[in-house]
């Protein structure tokens, strides 16, 4: 399978950046291309200066009766999972350009596991025919 | 490329709007067919008395840490975008049919950019083997 | 149409649990293979011990405009629409192995519906080129 697997990374809380660090690194294991679009609150995590902070958890883990097991979201290593993923295979992460003017900062404040900066369009027709998966 | 792309908007926050927004005008122009499936918070963002509101940031954006740069959510271009990619090409939007149950509303209170309503199994027979994306 | 429809559900809140219910069983309806793989706060909702729980709205719902319409969460059928779907089709949901670690909780715990544990490795070879949604 040769398939790329292609995500269009939106949010910027510690256990969805997690989730779509493992499926970025379960693919590049199997050999597939990932093509990887930072938008929002995801580019946002991405930034130098916010790296080591914490990131809190989706408002899924607050809402009543939930046991909220997770202590201390420092401790979800989704960055090292996204280096991992580059080390296993072929991850190419793209900045959404337009995500760079609403948050109102350039690409050169975003960690250097970013590669380029770019747009919608292109992050499209890398994907081709591959799964889009939205997170 | 002819392949559909399908997008199963949920999320009724303008970033989030926005996000959906963006795919479906790239892929219009590429002269993709896109299809889109209203459900819940995001179907109620298009009833006509709520356009104008202002329709909040992804919970996200509230976590600690976060610098919040987005300031006031109106001007988040969501439905303008909306319509660019309605002009740009062939994009048809859907209110699923449960939903409009569950909200306890009528497709005659949505803005006309939205075509029709129906159901799950009719998005999924438009989708075929294009991309399904859940925002 | 053979093609496997992919879930991979990380919300717990009630409202997104349908909206993978309702996607999972118009799949199978159709007569297509469903994998759905258990992350996060929706592997958490499939404990034994709170399935019966009121398991909130999505942050969506909250924010300032939106009129909440929907009154009571234990009334959205979430659970009862996977039962369905399993027996409409081939519907297999898996466990996601490194969230139940995360979560410290084991595969005992959950409802049967649950058909096993797994990782990313095994749901994204089932996945082969089918389309996958993360919900």
């Amino acid at each position: 399978m040769s398939d790329t697997l292609n995500l269009v990374m939106f949010s910027g809380t510690a256990d969805k950046l997690h989730a779509a660090a493992t499926l970025a690194a379960g693919a590049a294991a199997m050999d597939r291309p990932v093509n990887v679009l930072l938008q929002y609150w995801a580019l946002d995590a991405f930034r130098t200066e916010r790296l080591a902070e914490s990131h809190g958890l989706a408002w899924d883990a607050m809402t009543e009766g939930t046991a909220r097991p997770v202590n201390g979201t420092k401790s979800i290593p989704w960055l090292e999972t996204f280096r991992m993923a580059k080390e296993l295979g072929q991850v190419s992460i793209l900045a959404c350009s337009g995500s760079l003017d609403v948050l109102g900062i350039d690409v050169t404040t975003l960690d250097p596991i970013v590669d380029a900066s770019g747009g919608i369009a292109t992050f499209l027709m890398n994907a081709e025919d591959g799964q889009i998966v939205f997170i």
